[in-house]
């Protein structure tokens, strides 16, 4: 009988083997603590391929096709290009068909106001609904502006999902309903999102279909680059003002040799963009997008220019309180928590709400006669950059009301009131509006905005020098006025300068030049020391994993030096680790990469590893492989005998291990029921079959906890065997310019080839955003050069360096060997 | 009589120690060769101040002024900007005024034509030979463009005299002579230097006026950065193309948060700029410098493009043949030795000669009448940028002789000879004058060939479409295509796209931006395809210690890696060093960083330490106190008795080094003299009292060595505990970007935390420019990204680390210390 169990152990042995190749022990319920180590191990191991054979192949693929490298961009860029200016065109198409489809609802239904009122009002909210429910179901990464996500991105951090298929189709339709709703909503920032969407697709695209360069990463991010110059480029037609614009919104430091990249690729697609328009017969020629006829000669006088500079001023206020607001809503709703929850639940409610009420305040025969509501974001900035006058001396002037004019003329109501009327209701609805989990941006919304603020100062000044300041030669381009307040008030909420570019771009003439850029720096002086950026301002308010700049009025940063911040309870391990050390390491951290000291008394830093190589090890150590030669040992071995003995006297090979595992935590309980079970000697008969079952497994714990004692070896380990460093005395300022400049994601902080710390971007950014204090810290020059770092040591490195040279010496004097180096190192016994 | 003279010693002892301390010990010529080590470590010590000591001192004044920073660099920025404007201003009115005294001389001797001409030559020659006399005495710094320099600076190489008073006065002194000479010289280059220079002077005055931020070194460079752009800005007021066109020169990486400080500085500037033109009544308003006046509803036809195209396209070949030729001009000459050795010893004859033949051929009554050689580049410019077309259907159009129209109308020759013959003499003749030794930039004639090729094109189109391509409705217009050629043609030169921008400014008018944009991106590619920006090349011919950048074309680069071009014969310094091997190192090697290693054995590397520190060591352990004081106690010593026994039986203290001292080459020679003294006894009454005075500086000599061969403290020397350092994988492509990015000068490339090699800019560079031959190499991707450096682990780093596992192991498991790990580590003795 003994002797077929004992060969149906072999059997049994077997077949765990498979069971435990295939899931682990899970369906032997009753042992389940007992293997828990090893299904916690197994829970560990998930990686897929091993990232260097890749490279490999990549590599040879890469020979290959390097060569041909500049021509391939050339083509990715064209492609990219041809790409975003038809959906920018169909787009457009689209929204223009949407806007006038509501118009003639609200046209044919004249007749009957309540009619009217609810087509009118009922229009938006289904396709702000179906928008938000779109976006939500398919991609909810696709809600919001994605500037923010983008530059988050480009700085090297990698935001799942956020540039896979379904977020482009999310973004593009729900876009496209959103602005065709007519709400107070912008394409610019979603369409940076969506070029960058398109040049990932289109890069993987390309790598499945040619391979080579198509896959490498770096590439791809410089292609993103491109992609959101692209994005800006092709939605305003404005090449120069879209690569400027966004290498402001995104990036810390821009390596110029990308900007050919941009340009070209922004070029290309802004040129096809109003290609398509002229074929479409929509156009003669190429021109702007809202061009303008200010005359040349003397487009504005020198006098005005305080107007302007208060206008920037006042612009500048006006971003900052826009940037606010926005944050202000978000934050409200977040701390109510009734409101939240109920809107967690019903996610479509607050879209269709806020749609109810900025189209019913809209709403042309009520209110919104009053703040030309009829007129969409386009038409209004047409009339708004008109270059006639729209009163003189008080009085609206009769001109020919050609195109959209008549909307801001009411018979009762003052061109002042009117244009005050829309700049408020239009600024709170703005806010509110990109609040809306939509695709959407503010830049559109705010450029209005601005421009309706610098025609109602431009009027203003009008009526005050009706013959203009020289008298009647020149009068006052109220328009001018307008371009100058565009361009200052999104220059405010965006922080950016080239806003001004856009400008120019956009309206075709570049003759107010100086105004326009002395109320651009002037806004953004004002708002950039009163607030964030919007993009930051959202950044925070998603808590994405993003560096802040380092303001520029908060000097007290300077004085933070990274030893106030960095941790000082650096995981590592050493060459002495064992594989339970590894273990527990990985079990208990969470970083992604693990410094590698020579040995815990010496601190010498030799490199990092990668969390992914560590689980490869712990994995190789514990493979299937080795388990299964294991158990055809232990059946072999067992062929003949009762397999007890090696369980009921622990009397496995490696006896001092014996010990550590029946300590070990994870296995005690089935352990104690199997001694209980074997001290009760009279028991046993009766449980004999069931403890040959459960031995086993058992055996197979043991051999694990054996294994796990072993030392490293990281002979098969890729290590990093240059991680980089700072010094315990480099300031912040220096930190963020070296995390900014190469990514990084932690770096050790060293003293003399000692590890004494990690600094990773969350202290980093917690530093910044100010919630270290330091007291009593020297003040050091803001960001010595790189080169001078040499004068920082500090005394407590020169006593080290002391120490070791004091051990040294006493040792190599007495001609003796260098015994005191590594005193205390024995293998860790965590 | 013993007695006296050893009274009389110790008065000679404090007399030669005062000796010592003012200049050492070369009057005793026959003991030259004796103290010579000491005189050659007199030499090394040239260390002005305690640079940590001026650290402090600049840490709290810091700490005062820190809070106004922000407020300060917008003082900064608005007196460097009025400075420019000034500056600028001054000096096109100090040009116009010598432009209109050299046409005045021309009108008014109009009845002798040698006359004429002998004023028309003599004026340029004596001008140009001025300004290049006036720039090679005062500072020769100042010839040429600067932008190569300040190219250079940017990338954070000091380059000495290059920003001091002396330069300013002889740049602008001389440049407002070379251009008032009429030659096709430019003002926008050596501008960008000029403006660097205002703001290194006024920071310096900032720095000794109010002090603290002001001393920063990288709010310097920042400053710098921003000065390049108000170079450019306020020499075309054009603020935004300045800033892109700055940007693109200068940089390698450009920081983002730097982008406002350059757009305020060049904006304020070229405002201020143009203010004081208006101010002056030359115009009545600010407007743009060469204001065109192109329709704005229809500015080109879509079917001119492909023109445009074909425009940009040949200014791309035309951009590289200038830069090949003024390169090549340049090389001829100094191959050439005979010409070469003459125009050495006779500088002012080549920008003589040169300016003889220049203005011989452009004298108006002359070949002059041909290529209006009347005009000033300013009125050839406005006449080019005209609207109206010269001809049509081939024959020239009779429009009002306004303005310089007339130059361009020869009644005999056709305007297309006219202006072939413009372009083709123009072309060599800006490529020979900007090799002259003046102060001169190459932009501006390049800026106005391109114009004369445009309008050539455009001209041509208008004869073949004299009615427009659609009929009579729009005529084709030839100034547009000026436009689109200037910016072309500069931007191929430079290897700039924001020529487009500047075109835009310059002209008032961005209705043309499509084709400049085509114009100038297919010019570049071009271009850059062909040959290195001209700055680049300049570079190049004054071999500047710049790193120039990887071209895109140039694959081979990827398969080079750092342990391709590192240096494997690093010098360095170990804990065990004595002071000897210092001053060996610090008199064989010139680096001014060396490693620091732990031993020899194990080259873990610890830090590095600056030469300047290390010389400050040396010159401590030999320094002036601690031998007067050796002196002092030698004089107590041998109040009593005779000197010489410890010269004769070499019982010094320090017996064991005597030998040493002995055997070193350095004192042999006079040390032979005394023992042949001392042995030939019978001689001693005689040269008795030779050998006193002999004897003080030998004794010196002996502690001086005694002091060489202790071991070195390092505890009072400043170590930059974590240099920057590489692997031997890592590719040159990413080398590269590091040291773009940090500025490095050199970076240790470790394995490990052993120090294997060392890379400098040299290397580097050598590696660029493709004197590193690879073969068998295998191809990496390109610039892996900086996270995944960790999968690069070689064979021979996995060995390494075996052995530091085993070593480690092998020891630690037997219980025993860790004895073998530094087994090697003996003292070390070159």
């Amino acid at each position: 009988m003994y002797g077929r169990y004992t060969q149906e152990l072999g059997v049994y042995a077997k077949e765990e083997a498979a069971r435990l190749r295939d899931g682990g022990v899970r369906d032997g319920s009753g042992l389940r603590r007992n293997t828990s180590v090893r299904s916690r191990t197994a829970d560990l191991l998930e990686y897929e391929k091993d990232p260097c054979a890749k490279c490999q192949v990549c590599a040879s693929r890469c020979q290959k096709f390097l060569i041909s490298r500049v021509g391939e961009d050339w083509i990715f860029l064209i492609l990219l290009g041809l790409l975003m200016a038809l959906v920018s065109w169909v787009m457009d198409y689209a929204i223009a068909f949407c806007q006038e489809a509501q118009k003639w609802m609200h046209g044919g239904l004249d007749s009957n106001m309540l009619l009217q009122y609810i087509a009118w009002v009922s229009y938006p909210v289904v396709l702000i609904t179906f928008s938000a429910g779109f976006t939500q179901i398919l991609a909810p990464q696709a809600v919001g502006s994605g500037i923010p996500e983008m530059k988050t991105i480009l700085r090297g951090v990698v935001l799942k999902e956020y540039l896979t298929f379904k977020t482009f189709v999310a973004k593009v339709i729900g876009l496209t309903c959103a602005l065709g709703s007519g709400m107070p909503l912008g394409k610019e920032g979603p369409f940076v999102h969506v070029a960058s969407l398109c040049a990932a697709l289109l890069s993987k695209f390309m790598a499945a279909v040619f391979g080579g360069i198509y896959m490498n990463e770096l590439r791809n991010t410089e292609m993103l680059s491109a992609a959101c110059a692209v994005g800006v480029g092709c939605c305003f037609a404005a090449p120069i003002g879209g690569v400027l614009f966004s290498i402001e919104v995104t990036s810390t430091f821009f390596a110029v040799r990308n900007y050919w990249r941009g340009f070209f690729a922004a070029t290309f697609s802004a040129f096809v963009f109003r290609l398509l328009t002229v074929s479409n017969q929509e156009e003669e020629t190429i021109t702007a997008l809202f061009k303008t006829r200010f005359r040349l000669d003397f487009p504005f006088d020198l006098q005005e220019l305080p107007a302007f500079a208060i206008l920037g001023i006042a612009c500048g206020f006006g971003g900052a309180l826009f940037v606010y607001l926005n944050r202000h809503i978000v934050e409200c709703m977040r701390k109510q928590k009734t409101i939240n929850k109920f809107l967690l639940r019903k996610r479509l409610v607050y879209p269709a709400l806020v749609t109810l009420l900025v189209s019913t305040l809209t709403f042309p025969p009520g209110f919104g006669q009053f703040m030309a509501g009829q007129l969409t974001q386009h038409e209004s900035l047409v009339a708004l950059f008109d270059n006639r006058t729209w009163c003189r001396q008080g009085v609206a002037e009769e001109f020919d009301y050609i195109s959209h004019h008549h909307a801001w003329k009411h018979p009762q109501v003052n061109i002042f009131i009117t244009l005050i009327l829309f700049i408020v209701m239009k600024f709170w609805m703005s806010a509110v509006a990109t609040t809306m989990p939509v695709p959407c941006g503010a830049f559109m919304p705010v450029f209005l905005i601005g421009a309706a603020f610098g025609r109602l100062v431009g009027e203003v000044m009008a009526t005050m020098f009706p013959d203009g300041i020289h008298g009647d030669v020149y009068p006052i381009v109220p328009g001018g006025y307008a371009v100058v307040g565009a361009a200052a008030l999104s220059g405010a909420v965006t922080h950016t300068v080239s806003t001004a570019v856009i400008v120019f771009e956009l309206t075709g003439q570049i003759s107010h030049i100086l105004p326009v850029m002395i109320a651009v720096i002037l806004a953004n002086a004002v708002a950039q020391a009163l607030q964030p950026s919007l993009y930051d301002s959202i950044i925070r308010i998603k808590k994405l994993p993003y560096l802040p700049e380092l303001g520029m009025g908060h000097h007290e940063k300077y004085n933070i030096r990274v030893e106030d911040i960095m941790v000082r309870d650096v995981r590592f391990i050493t060459l002495n680790s064992s594989y339970r050390d590894l273990q527990e390491m990985l079990l208990t951290g969470h970083l992604k990469t693990l410094a590698l000291v020579e040995c815990r008394d010496s601190m010498i830093l030799l490199g990092s590893i990668e969390r992914l190589q560590l689980q490869s090890l712990l994995s190789l150590q514990l493979s299937r492989q080795r388990r299964l030669e294991y158990l055809r040992q232990l059946a072999q071995d067992n062929g003949a005998h009762d397999p007890l003995p090696s369980l009921t006297s622990d009397s496995t090979p490696s006896s001092p291990c014996a010990h550590v595992h029946l300590n070990s935590p994870t296995n005690t309980s089935a352990r104690q029921v199997v001694r209980f079970l074997v001290s009760t000697q009279y028991l046993k008969p009766f449980f004999f079959f069931f403890l040959t079952l459960v031995s086993i497994p058992l055996q197979i714990a043991e051999w694990e906890d054996q294994q796990l004692d072993q030392l490293v070896d990281f002979k098969n380990c890729k290590i990093d065997p240059a991680p980089f460093q700072l010094v315990e005395q480099t300031s912040l300022h220096k930190t963020h310019t070296i995390f900014s400049l190469l990514g990084l994601g932690h770096a050790y902080v060293t003293s003399m080839g000692r590890l004494v710390g990690v600094v990773s971007l969350k202290e980093l950014r917690k530093a910044i955003e100010g919630s270290v204090t330091v007291t009593g810290v020297k003040v050091r020059p803001p960001l010595a050069s790189f080169r001078d770092s040499g004068n920082t040591t500090s005394v407590s490195e020169v006593t080290e360096l002391h120490k070791l040279c004091m051990r040294h010496r006493g040792l190599s004097l007495n001609g003796s060997w260098h015994i005191a180096y590594c005193q205390n190192s024995e293998p860790l016994c965590e």
